[in-house]
């Protein structure tokens, strides 16, 4: 595997996936990408559940997380140079979900993931290299957690960049949560 | 108009929009997108019809789409911190789409736009301003004209940056697009 | 047959279906439903391919031709209790598409159809009877008719109603008849 | 916005949305519908999520639930001429919805809605105006509590005016709400 | 009705039809089987909710369950000329999806469903004789059951037939359940 | 790659896969299918397009179509157990396809394709051996070529299977083919 990473090298850049929802982006996540360009020349992010938004699961459509992405990074001074951001939606066909991203993005050799069922699907299509991320804190840096922090009225800022606590006031997203968790929503 | 440019430029950059399906990427896009960057701080290119792949009016996949894009404007020396790709599927009503857009992007404020149903729904929506772009020689450098070539065995190659043109070569694309044409198919 | 719907009429109205697309709504359709509200007791008019809009042979939206029903019987002086209109999605399923619709609406028991596909789903159903509608000029009061004299700027507004040719007017629909002919769209 | 609504009113009659999934129709929901006729010259009724029947939080076919609204008003003395029904699919995409229900609909300036999730999508869609509606025993009134009283065996027949209670027993809708109970169903 | 079975007995062989998700195949579904063959002369065994693999519910994708069912099935040495399989994927508008299942297979005349939605389906369809399979043991044989066997580390294998316990070891299948049960996965 | 075939064969039979629309089946099919099963043990038919029916190019439902291959292989002495007949509908994602066809279905190691766009995306995909299937009169056997003949009046029964002949009588096939083309349908 090692000198097919060689090979690709040659032929251009070495090109690491990040896939993830990002509802929201939080420090996690910057952790996360800091790490995986210290490793690969560029970072192709995956804003994934990509059609949906205002729903309690994802609450921020794509084009926001994009933008809480570009604040982020642009206050931690990565160059826009070093990686890209692309929405992908959902195909509900597990099976296909890794051929889709290959069809949906430019070439990639490495994918950064610790959710199981991420691993298993590059696993089981057996074209590309998996490695594990360092988790920063994970049962505080979770979205999940942050999203239940904006209901119970918690301080959650100090989870998320402080361009992406300023982005998400910007918007009114903590209304937004509270206002969806009040609705019978799906998805 | 021009007050609500100067409010948005205040908050942040100037962004254009400029949407194509790019199959593919050719001199006169090329010439379009070194246009708009004299005109706007960045640039956001949408990839339509990002599902598709394989098909007549659709030989190369979004992924495919965006490696041209890429190679093109890198041998071009734009700088990647400039603009940013983005792959959008279609989605069948055309009177969503404009918002289906704003949904899955990051805010933008100028439209770059010649074809008339693109202008016309972002006319319709009223919220985004339209520009016309300059075009290169539009009967020669056009998608449907290189892919017609293509399958008639005539030249293309210098219809399209050269870096696209070895792209097209290394995929092997003339004979998929040759191959699809002999196949009924959809889409 | 005549029986089960004299036991329809001891339950409740006599129901009338009509389907049609209806871009936009022309003289002809307004012969037909006046030819057969003198035959139920109450008529559903159904706004099919209700998904579409600005495209070539569905410029218009559901919503837009639902106004034009009602501008056009508002002005016959049809009463409105007589008819409902509903718009209704097409499922790309054609076996489905006579169950599709008996899900959507409430009860109805006569089919007004002259399209051939129309007939014959229905038939094949087997549940409800058909029967067809005089035509009023079919050649001259066609809506393909009509939005190809939008595109030739001859005069189309005669075969509409009045009150549907200033909705037209109002909406700007014939730029839009005329800039979707000039773009590449599908549907 | 009064100045225009009175606008919209010289133009024609001041049109109110009211949405529901009415699963099933109940007193709740006439009361609201005998209000919002108060105020505004015509009521549009859409009939939400209309692609489902036969789930759990869906029991009811959108042809049924049009029906029974159809049986409540008329026995209630409402002019059908004073409102419409409309059924809409949900299209999974939130950000879409208002302007989903927009291109589906003839115009309408008010929507009548107390659900968070509807409130915030006109809200941030910004075209409309919102107003709320006085709750009838907004416990007790509840399609929720209706369905589970069915499953309970308890009764459910005075919550739902007497012709919708007759239309249930027609179709034989507690069977059919308890066999859905029963079965694994998603939606 | 059973003079009917005669008649369609005479045009050529009686069919049954037998739905289920066989997430996965086990010794219950084959007793059913079994019983059923003694009753038809040709069995079409659907495999349900065929779109779906890699989720909680459906880890399976369905050329797995129909490898799955052919290898029970030749080991129980059943004649493949008895029976066939067939992949269909869910529509999600239960009013359409008997009539779903009609268009996708060979005519069918009796149906073999203890599940009280497909029950009711086809029922309310009132085209085709259902009748009950008896169960073997249904607590214990149960694919739910069996998924949360492997979950806890608990012995499944005895509950499948042997060869499709082979199988599931041979696709590594129990660590794919274990992998999804630890994902946020819908489905 | 020969090694590999007998590497699957230790493990099980040698599977083909042969893929059509089947619009109508004809003899040229049941050339290939005899074909094709003196060189694998097994043969996986796959119905494609299953999704559609009652359109110019698709007039016969999946099922349908399955009758169809079962009476013409019946009549022709093919044993039931050589071969298995797979609905697959279309995903409109050509990338996917593949791969779609893969999860849909049991392993197989070979495919039969003459189709350009079939043999491109098996080749892209890598996995499996592509045989080319000797023609029997293409021209003339031909599912296009017997649609136009039935549209025509002209002698299209000995194009395909008596069976398949007596089949299409049944169903009023060429009436059904014949109000098609009068009707402006899609797909």
């Amino acid at each position: 595997m090692v000198s097919e990473d060689m090979e690709a090298r040659a032929k251009g850049p070495l090109r690491g996936l990040y896939v993830g929802r990002y509802q929201p982006f939080h420090k996690g996540h910057l952790h996360a990408v800091k790490h995986i360009l210290g490793r690969v020349d560029q970072l192709l992010i995956v804003v994934g559940s990509a059609q949906y938004s205002h729903t309690r699961r994802n609450p921020f459509s794509a084009g926001e997380r994009i933008s809480m992405i570009y604040e982020a990074l642009d206050a931690a001074g990565v160059d826009r140079a070093r990686y890209s951001v692309f929405p992908v939606p959902d195909i509900h066909a597990h099976s296909l979900w890794v051929r889709h991203l290959v069809s949906y993005l430019p070439r990639f050799e490495l994918v950064y993931a610790n959710e199981p069922l991420v691993k298993r699907l590059f696993e089981e299509d057996g074209k590309c290299r998996i490695e594990a991320i360092p988790f920063l804190e994970r049962d505080r840096f979770s979205a999940t957690e942050i999203r239940q922090r904006m209901l119970d009225n918690e301080d959650w800022a100090d989870l998320v960049p402080d361009r992406v606590a300023d982005y998400i006031r910007e918007i009114d997203g903590v209304s937004r949560v509270k206002e969806l968790a009040e609705t019978d929503t799906r998805a």
